[in-house]
């Protein structure tokens, strides 16, 4: 857990790795018996509804978020990730206190899988071990438009906070730095409104090059599926235990 | 005025026209006196960063904000409007009681031509009497994705607040209703954010489909040059008259 973290902030972590947690790490539950014990539960219109975001997520491209000191902004940013179908989100944390805020991201963390750091070497040492180029969004002289970076190949989009922007140390770990168009007098735009314009660009960027946004493998569509439907279903652990009660039984 | 707006809200648009207004309507002085006269008051820096920002200017996108009751808000769409270039921003009021908040946009509002609406109907008049195309942002069966808008012709972007989108009065006067790629479970985006992935869209649209966003006419660009020189400038009023009454005596 972030040190530092008030309750509000630690809250949503913690509720974001319970749920994140449930089918990974060596899941005790086959994802096909999870979707084809909960389903029957389910209306179709959510379970369509639930084929049709799959459809459109991706984990080619993750968002990052280091030193945000505003639990608000913390939930923008996770709507918008998960607005437009960026399904990892890390969370570096790092001494920093953070401020409560009112609710801003109608529980985009329920259909995100969170990952919480206490450093940004921990997390670059996560992201490089899986091969993502990490990009740091940055400006100053050795950062590029954002435009040079392809985002259909695997990329982590850092963003820092409002106030000194990415850390030295996660500059340090970055494999590039980008800077996003700004062409008038402001200097910068609010953490929230930066990292909708990277993600945007993102989205678009893999529109424009491949034709397609969303590109799960058939294992993590299942697997995300399954995750879904235990979100989905209310009383979802007590249903399955009993199904498995009777299976085992 | 609006009407039921706070004092923070007043402040927002009674400063922005004040500083919008300085060379419209019939402006008392010459754009290039203005320039000329200032110049000398500014560095040579000053000077460079106001032709970049004028390089990436344009007229052809509008920016209309309806309905938002967070002061907030509108200074973080401004702020967004102005670091991408688009110069005219339309506040229509309506009768909503504006909630204040801290400051955001960083005085952006000094950098745009803010025009303030008490009514849908007044907006939408000024801007189909100048051959905009008006496109409301919303969510229903009637919307388009907005890949459809073609923003290199005259088009004003219409972003509604956060609990009711566009009004009906103003969806009536629109041309078009577009709706932003959504393609998770959150159905929908904080008006800053929206308007951040609508703006952004428009941008890069233009520069897909033309090369450039930023387009002035000579004109327009010599009469905001002489407006950024106006704001830039520490009692520009006092230098102007001085000089003119050189001119004059």
């Amino acid at each position: 857990m972030p040190y530092g973290a008030d309750q509000d902030m630690q809250d949503l972590l913690a509720r974001a790795q319970r749920t994140s947690g449930l089918l990974s790490g060596g899941p005790p539950l086959d994802p096909a018996f999870v979707i084809d014990t909960l389903a029957p539960h389910m209306t179709p219109e959510r379970l369509a509804r639930i084929d049709a975001v799959l459809a459109g997520r991706t984990y080619t491209v993750a968002t990052v978020v280091e030193g945000l000191v505003n639990t608000g902004n913390v939930r923008a940013v996770m709507r918008t990730a998960e607005g437009l179908g960026f399904q990892d989100f890390h969370v570096i944390t790092g001494g920093e206190v953070f401020k409560g805020s009112e609710r801003v991201s109608q529980g985009a963390e329920k259909w995100l899988d969170v990952h919480v750091w206490d450093s940004p070497a921990a997390c670059a040492r996560h992201l490089k071990e899986r091969g993502f180029a990490i990009v740091a969004t940055h400006l100053d002289e050795a950062a590029v438009p954002i435009d040079a970076v392809d985002f259909t190949q695997p990329t982590a989009l850092v963003l820092g906070n409002e106030r000194d922007g990415v850390s030295e140390a996660m500059l340090a770990l970055a494999d590039r730095r980008v800077v996003i168009p700004m062409t008038g007098f402001v200097q910068s735009f609010n953490i929230s409104v930066a990292a909708a314009l990277g993600l945007y660009h993102a989205y678009r960027d893999r529109l424009a090059r491949q034709g397609y946004h969303g590109d799960l493998t058939e294992e993590q569509r299942l697997r995300l599926r399954a995750a879904y439907c235990l979100r989905s279903v209310r009383r979802a652990p007590e249903i399955l235990q009993r199904a498995l009660a009777r299976s085992e039984g």
